[in-house]
């Protein structure tokens, strides 16, 4: 038997799967992120987990395919362009773990794999040109054509979030004014609501709410609170736009939401489509798919193995 | 010596080239497109043109690479859904010209073979992810990763000129309201122009004009024209607002601009860069290039070789 390691490292843990070539998940586990001095026993950290996994597994070297590895910055050809999160600056990680592991491995980054992990097994199963956009406290994503993520010449391929919106007014993060995540992200949401719930005076379940989170504005909307409505009909006609772009750009068959945001469920799609539809060729509009993810978590360990998966036969 | 043909079908004629495999141009030839009966003879007018080429060039048909084939509508699978131009419905371009020629074909769309043919050795020679933006009677392009064009599931990659723009008021032919096209195609930036002429009083050389055309508003602006200068304004900010979006999407090296709108020159690149830095991510912002076209109405040729250059050993 075949097997395929998944690594997703986030900035407090790193999630680790061991799976079958057919992506069957047969194990998961999970070591802490050491981030102190910059992160640098962050590999070998992971090196010696696997290592132990595999000895504790009875998993022979020779049977293991690969190592697929995300890590929460841009990537190319295996090295990763700076991790704020990890303290890392320019790390190759694909030399520095085959190095460790004496085994092939396979680099991308965190929200590429959790698109792939999707296309894999989730949401996307079955679709080989999907957009996967992770509605979280940003909003991250992933284009892939013909089952490949497109990382793009700087690795910023799939950088959805820093796309210009159509109408946001917030600076983001990244210095720059109107990005979509300043809209569409968890925080995106609530920055949102607050802002009509000052510049309104109309009567809001939100008011009475300690702290107002995503969910909340979500579930307020449920009940047909008419602030928490508006700010949802704004969040969508922002993503739908951008969709609408991407639409003829990649023009992929299904647009996957994953992220905390995207379990709010159905009245996500039902309000990106709606606003899709508005801005999309005639081409595309009803052609193009909408799901949410499924694999929560264990998306990016999933798309991880995939990405180990094709790195050949050992 | 191995031999490339590509060919690019228009809706008033077909231009044909024969090139060496390493992409030099060696003969280039032109024939009617007789769209009459819904262009039936189209294909057997283009193989009876090229197989009469080749006996009078003495070229051995096992000396042919292969036969690239633009035609100006959606593409998947060698199968064109639709040539208006033409006067087609559903054509499958790939087996008809390929029976007709005993002979590898390969088919694209009319944008995507300019794509190509400027990657290969025009404006965009060099690189290997770029999109090629034309700006004519309308605004077609082609995404390039990897040194193939992305089609998408349906043939709607690189439908550029229908992403919707930050601003445009106007109809597009397609049906929908705001699509890039409609202000920054040849015809778009007129009707900008002509809305600003109406809408404010401020003299404008453009108002002594018996005719405009985007070359009149690009030359008035030159010359500091204010109206002309606001259009242009315009123009740059939806493009580079559109561009700012792609450079997140697949990440290009490069944006090529071709098409009649693009002789005006350097001031596209100029006012495209100015709005493109502000509405684009900082990785991007700096390491992103822009270029102009240079071969004209022969991109589509040198593409469609490129195509056939792909097909693999005779």
């Amino acid at each position: 038997m075949k097997y395929l390691y998944g690594v997703d490292v986030g900035g407090t843990s790193v999630k680790l799967g061991l799976f079958s070539i057919e992506g069957e998940l047969i194990d998961k586990f999970e070591i802490k992120t050491n981030t102190e001095n910059n992160g640098q026993t962050i590999l070998t950290d992971i090196a010696n987990s696997l290592k132990e996994h595999m000895k504790e597994k009875q998993v022979n070297k020779s049977n293991i395919y690969g190592v697929g590895i995300g890590v929460p910055g841009p990537v190319t050809n295996g090295v990763v362009n700076g991790c704020v999160n990890l303290g890392w600056g320019i790390v190759n990680v694909k030399d520095g773990l085959e190095n460790l592991l004496d085994l092939k491995v396979a680099v991308s980054n965190d929200a590429n794999i959790a698109g792939l992990g999707e296309m894999w097994k989730g949401g996307g199963s079955g679709y080989q040109n999907l957009v996967f956009i992770t509605l979280g406290t940003g909003v991250g994503g992933a284009v892939v054509v013909d089952h490949q993520v497109i990382d793009g010449h700087t690795g910023t391929g799939g950088e959805i979030g820093h796309a210009p919106s159509l109408n946001s007014p917030f600076k983001c993060n990244c210095g720059k004014i109107g990005c979509l995540e300043t809209i569409t992200s968890a925080t995106g949401v609530v920055r949102l609501a607050k802002k009509l719930l000052t510049e309104k005076e109309t009567p809001s379940l939100l008011r009475y709410e300690d702290e107002i989170s995503a969910k909340t504005v979500f579930d307020a909307a449920k009940k047909n609170d008419s602030i928490a409505k508006e700010t949802i009909e704004i969040f969508g006609q922002n993503l739908g736009f951008v969709c609408a772009t991407m639409g003829v750009i990649t023009n992929p068959q299904v647009f996957v939401f994953g992220g905390g945001v995207s379990r709010a469920g159905q009245i996500i799609l039902d309000v990106v489509i709606k606003y899709f539809k508005q801005y999309a060729f005639y081409s595309i509009k009803d052609t193009t798919e909408f799901k949410l993810a499924t694999l929560e978590n264990e998306a990016g360990i999933y798309g991880a193995a995939y990405l180990a998966k094709n790195l050949g036969e050992v």
